[in-house]
């Protein structure tokens, strides 16, 4: 029987964003059902992720798993034949992990302050934001990837999170070009995978998505 | 050549218990660095860490890992020969890791909270604290560990926490035996393994320690 794979998604989502270019790389067909996470969650959602009541989850045979860099991790040790996110060894894995941790600990400290701040703390905000992004830089080095040769599990942890990004930078909050070049040349290596363009948001439709949302929180 | 193995290590950390009893479990001899995080981070700390600079930090051969959680599955896979602290089930590694996330975010949202609260907020953080502590209950339902029969990575994350926890029962914030019987009775039994009771502080010098450190941060 082939296995049912089915992702609880919601298309702005870079959380989801992780999932989808897991399974890319992983060649793994699935079916995205787009959930209404701000008015309507669906009682599918509510049953697979009673704890958090949160997208993404991926089904896999009806068995949720929640938290995209979980679900990241299970995809690679499901489908451990082919295309690894991880290396084998575990030195090399303990660090992935670290930066792995690293963004997320970025996003939620430093990118959400960003994000819901006004007035001077935006100022603040910003530059936190630029000096973690700086450090990442400096990690990823001459490298091609945060994987190496290949893409892994710290660049997909990460690339979602440029689309929103660009969305600060076309406001003008943000001049990624000049302020983290590295960063941006890495982006537009990822970028040139269909695993991870294919996976990323309409830049467009998430502009007038952010717009309509920052309005909506009193941010503009 | 045999492993040299340094743990920069905090008496009082129960993020640096979790590594002490992984590498118990794992039957794996270290030498521990009691560090002054307060006042004074030793030369090497800063070198080990110099993204956190915090403690535990597991020094391996010379090569550090960091992050408490991370340095747990680290240990599990370097010494995946003897007491598996992960099931070798991709789904029941996923579950495993969300309960993790659980304690981990459970921690910083509302344990961290009520430690911090003052007045009228610490009732509404105690009973916050107590919900989250209940699902952990649910979850465990009859079995001896999180982990099953065998002591794992979720018992790992939380068991250290509650010598913090006996603080604040001891000081008459909490009532763990009456809200809580099931996971003071799964703590007694984690608290009969070896690895778990000789990684653990001293409970009289803890109780002391953080009275004073309340008294310092003005919380009484």
């Amino acid at each position: 029987m082939a296995d049912e794979i089915v992702l609880l998604d919601f298309w702005p989502s870079p959380f989801a964003a992780r999932v989808k270019i897991a399974l890319a790389e992983k060649a793994i067909k699935y079916e995205s059902k787009e959930e209404d996470v701000i008015s309507n969650k669906s009682p599918l959602l509510l049953q697979m992720n009673p704890v958090h009541k949160k997208i993404p989850v991926l089904i896999h045979n009806g068995k949720p798993v929640c938290e995209s860099l979980i679900a990241v991790q299970y995809i690679e040790e499901v489908w451990n034949d082919r295309n690894p996110l991880l290396s084998s060894d575990p030195y090399q894995r303990a660090q992935a992990r670290f930066w792995v941790d690293y963004v997320e600990k970025m996003i939620y400290e430093h990118w959400s302050k960003f994000w819901t701040s006004k007035g001077e703390e935006i100022e603040i905000a910003k530059k936190e934001f630029i000096e973690a992004l700086k450090l990442l830089e400096d990690q990823l080095g001459d490298n091609t990837y945060f994987g190496g040769d290949n893409l892994g599990f710290v660049d997909i942890a990460l690339v979602p999170f440029y689309s929103w990004f660009k969305v600060y930078d076309t406001l003008g909050y943000l001049n990624l070009e000049s302020d983290c070049p590295k960063f941006i040349a890495w982006v537009k290596r990822c970028l040139q995978k269909e695993s991870v363009s294919k996976s990323l948001p309409d830049q467009h439709k998430l502009h007038e998505y952010a717009t309509e949302l920052r309005k909506k929180l009193g941010l503009q």
